[in-house]
């Protein structure tokens, strides 16, 4: 079995193959940090990550580089150019990079909630001016881009005619047809300096009240958007690298210009694999300021949002993000969440349960017939988790074939069924896969309150207590022990084998 | 009261004037991120940290720069030049800029472990390449360096003939005398390319092997150390600002080359105020390679180290840190760090009782003749607390007025003296002090294990339950959660008033 990946540049499931294995290069495209992060940043860099840690599970030796855009850079599209970052900055009246550090910071905190793992390296767009002069030179030099009034714009008409005979058209990757784009944005009435209105900046002159300016040949000014991304993934990944990521909604324009620049600059297109995560929905609507519908991250962990009912946990969201494919549409609601949270709520029961047990050597007992074979359903499925992710990273179809044995477990650890049932060999081949595929691979955190030394000492104290006073026939001790955790939510239970096991009634 | 400063460029305490009040501009010379941040990084992020919270609490808009070196940089003073971070990315194997990644982030987890705020801003060398060359072009075209071999160098001795006669010579910071330092540089065998030994380069051409570079107008090479500290100052505080600090270690000669840099581009000494810290030794001894004694932060943390006896929580040396003032010589060391963490506990436990005290409205008794009058004294210690920080930021003094006014708040916390013994506005205003001074402005994180919501109730709950026991002289149970509490560092007290209370063994 190998890993095949669905790549959007060919619309086709292919094998994985890396250009230099061991090594994998992987390039995403990072959060602009102009703002708070919202819901659309938690799907493509939790996608991501769970593509980065399987690839290392896998052995690849994987650099995974993700940009910060800090630069500021241009609503596309015919929308008015605006720099986002700038135009923000002097609202709130702070120096741009405050505002980057500020957001920075904040977007780092949320990666880190969600147990994202730190990419490789996280360069940033402000860090990387030189580098993003030079390849423009490059572009100019080659004749794919003109200077007009101190900014530099990218030829697209020019690039396609040239490279469409190489069979690298404009448009290789999203399938727009460059024609199409010519007669729609002409009737947009383009008013800009640019010669064609489907051309794009790859260095803006800075007018005077922009703070946000760097020297450059053709005077101060800063970066277009598009640009950035191509100097930094062939500074750290080469010419040619193996992954390309992102949401869908940066196919067209932004990758598309990007292999547009590199294929200039390094007569290749950049990456093998281009990989895009699918869109969220919220309540079934597109997520967007003119739906008014944009949760932020810190809205959902607090539950301080109109559209949500209480607060859901980073995990959660994970969970319930993971629960789809990467390329299936994924709609938030209430709703959902609150099933996530009591699926994820079960797992991490049965996880933990699993995880602690130890006492693997008794002798199996024959099941019973009419019973089903739970050895045999249990090892189907741990043999079908590598398959689940080798297609294309399928974590729904992977978390299915998890719930689907999660009764035979949940009965054997709630000793409704005898564990003699179960061959040892099965439960140790188990527990170490929900380890590799839920907690290393998934990244599902699965942090219980009992983590904490003392609590777990206090509460087997307590049980401890219970069991004597059970014992002597103190009721009145016996009652008030379990009345009184369970009003801070920890459920006492009455095992039929005489002792007593507690559970959490929220994580 | 206003707040005094010690100004290291003139050698007095000063006043502290902003330049443009209510906004304060201060920039801090940040770690150099080619290794594990170890002890010495330790002093100057706290100090700082706790000079930026006290300004923020006089009510000033403080901007704070500190910076991140990554861009490697040279040993001066005779040793041989030699690229930190590229060395020992070679030797690792990895892209430096993934070296820098890594040690950043580990850096940026013991600030966070430090309760230290995050700076405004953080800007990095490698992310002000294009800063760094307008500042050499314009240093070069005011006629005070020269290009040689690709590389760009100051000339320290045209500097300081032209501006030693506007009172700002080469040495103004450090008090060195430059026709000694000429003497003594060229008894070394000076082989290198610069004109003189004491010249220091702004820009360095990159060797055939050298994977750090950048194009600029003398060819691919990488910025010179001194220059980033001039560029980023400027870029983000303006041509003066008020205060630069750093360890003492960069007087000379880092400030010193910044200023003589600044000064040549913006025409006026970069900073009003330069402060400094002083050094750390261990055991005595200076920290360093070559003694050996070098101690990374995680080995702090850990107790892993040949010279720790046991590990040290990151508040513990946070508080040792602040219990000398920031201009004393500060020794670390088994017993003192031991001493530290003991008298923290006792600050804790005190800290916390009172912010949890509420009831404040009983009547205050007379004092009977032969006990000092509490009330006085602890009002005379608190209206110390801000003449303390006013003299240069002595946090060594302030804690000394906390601990002198200890000993009655535990005998109260105690019940070892009655509470009606003192005013309830004294404890109102001292409850809001400590939360000042302790928590705001030393940053100390008083975090208690009960803080988990679960942990105070269970722990409640056994308490009740051994108040039960022992009414009912049931002293097997009483026993038991007595001694099972203190088998996980949890102690067991039988008040005087028949009540009981628990404090912990180890914080």
């Amino acid at each position: 079995m190998s890993l095949k990946v669905f790549n959007n540049l060919t619309k086709r499931k292919e094998v994985f193959t890396p250009l230099n294995p061991p090594f994998v290069g992987m390039y995403v495209c990072g959060p602009t940090v102009s703002g708070e992060s919202h819901l659309g940043h938690a799907r493509p860099f939790i996608t991501f990550d769970v593509i980065y840690r399987y690839l290392l599970f896998l052995g690849y030796k994987v650099r995974y580089v993700r940009n910060i855009t800090d630069a500021g850079h241009f609503e596309e599209e015919g929308r008015a150019a605006e720099d986002k970052i700038s135009s923000k900055a002097q609202l709130e009246k702070l120096e741009p990079m405050e505002l980057v550090q500020k957001y920075t910071n904040l977007f780092h905190d949320a990666m880190a909630a969600f147990n994202n793992l730190p990419p490789s390296i996280e360069p940033t767009a402000t860090g990387h001016i030189v580098e993003q002069i030079e390849l423009t030179k490059k572009i100019i030099e080659a004749g794919y881009a003109y200077e007009i009034n101190g900014s530099v714009y990218f030829n697209v008409k020019k690039y396609h005619e040239d490279f469409s005979k190489r069979n690298q058209p404009y448009g290789i990757l999203s399938g727009r047809k460059i024609e199409d784009q010519i007669a729609e944005s002409r009737s947009l009435q383009n008013q800009d300096e640019k010669r064609e209105a489907l051309d794009f900046a790859l260095w803006k002159k800075a007018p005077e009240n922009h703070i946000m300016r760097w020297a450059s040949p053709w005077g101060e000014g800063f970066p277009g958007w598009h640009i950035e991304c191509s100097a930094m993934s062939t500074k750290y990944l080469g010419k040619k690298f193996d992954i390309h990521g992102g949401g869908m909604d940066l196919q067209f324009p932004h990758h598309e210009c990007e292999i547009a620049q590199s294929t200039v600059c390094n007569d290749v297109t950049p990456a093998s694999y281009w990989l895009h995560n699918n869109m969220i929905t919220i309540n079934g609507k597109k997520m967007g300021k003119s739906y008014n519908n944009v949760i932020k991250l810190s809205e959902l962990f607090h539950g301080n949002h109109p559209l949500l009912n209480k607060s859901y946990s980073p995990q959660t969201v994970r969970f319930f993000i993971l629960q789809s494919q990467y390329r299936s549409t994924l709609d938030f609601s209430n709703d959902s969440l609150l099933a996530a949270e009591k699926a994820l709520k079960r797992l991490t029961e049965t996880y933990i349960w699993l995880q602690n047990f130890e006492s693997f050597n008794y002798t199996t007992l024959i099941i019973p017939e009419g019973l089903p074979n739970y050895n045999e359903q249990i090892l189907k499925a741990v043999n079908n988790f590598k398959s689940c992710l080798d297609e294309d990273f399928n974590t729904a179809k992977l978390l299915a074939e998890v719930f689907e044995i999660l009764p035979i477990l949940n009965a054997v650890k709630d000793k409704n069924l005898k564990i003699e049932y179960l061959q040892p060999e099965v439960l140790i081949l188990l527990k170490k896969s929900f380890k590799d595929y839920l907690k290393d691979i998934l990244g599902l955190d699965f942090k219980y309150p009992t983590d904490n030394h003392y609590l777990k000492n206090a509460l087997d104290l307590l049980i401890n207590l219970r069991m004597s006073a059970k014992k002597n026939k103190d009721f009145v001790t016996t009652d008030t022990i379990r009345q009184e955790l369970s009003k801070i939510g920890i459920i006492i239970k009455d095992e039929k084998d005489g002792g007593i096991s507690y559970s959490f009634n929220t994580i």
